[in-house]
């Protein structure tokens, strides 16, 4: 039997999520957590509507699914998300002690990688999934804000 | 004349906070932060009360701040905070620009400083305003949690 729950099928939602705040204006990225092939959370990028630095994807995601499952421990969750983590991100994530990250575009220069993030020693770390298409829809955002200004 | 309006002055306001966190059973972190002399946001660490790992003191002052200020952008602002920031906190400071940096206690173990954590070349850091009473009251707290335990 093929499973349709798989890391595509998960990054897809979340690129889902990066298409809603592009429509906002925002840089588009998006994420979501998911237990047992269920999503507990969805979230995109809101820091120019919320005025807010910390209102990234992953922060608002980590927020919600601790809030779903009543602890503030991501035991047993996956989040995907469309671009690298940042520091803050990542930091958020090593607290959360979360089972696994999955993201899709690689953030060279202020992705946890190149900054030299922490990561808990139980988080397993996947890359490269729709990478391409999550890259596309951020040159998308950078080229029309670039037309319009 | 003698300006009131000193770091020890702010730092003292961001102990309280840290009391209010020790009442409540939460870690005791407080955080201020100061624009010309004025506090404009005062917050205290209550990851246990809201279940969520995001809910340190630092990240609920940068966003009760930016809030005030109208931007999220944190030029000419002073960040009391009585414990070295973490990973995450410092990676949400680096985002906010902020100006300036005052912490009390040195977190050996998981401050930026150890973790490497990257601060905006904007912001000026200072550390060790009332270090011992930011010291004192997080000991309190352990023996008191241990001999709860």
């Amino acid at each position: 039997m093929i499973n349709p729950f798989d890391d595509t099928y998960f990054m897809k939602k979340a690129l889902q999520e990066a298409e809603a705040a592009f429509e906002k204006g925002e840089v588009p990225v998006g994420a979501v957590i998911v237990v047992e092939n269920r999503i507990i959370a969805r979230a995109h990028n809101l820091t120019e509507r919320l005025n807010d630095v910390t209102a990234h994807a992953e922060m608002q995601a980590i927020t919600a699914a601790a809030n779903f499952l009543g602890g503030k421990y991501l035991h047993n969750c996956t989040l995907y998300v469309t671009l690298e983590p940042c520091q803050m991100c990542a930091g958020a994530l090593y607290w959360s002690q979360i089972s696994k990250i999955v993201y899709a575009a690689k953030d060279v220069d202020r992705g946890f990688v190149a900054m030299g993030t922490k990561i808990h020693p139980k988080t397993e770390l996947q890359s490269g999934v729709l990478e391409e298409e999550a890259s596309e829809i951020l040159k998308r955002f950078f080229i029309q804000k670039r037309n319009l200004n």
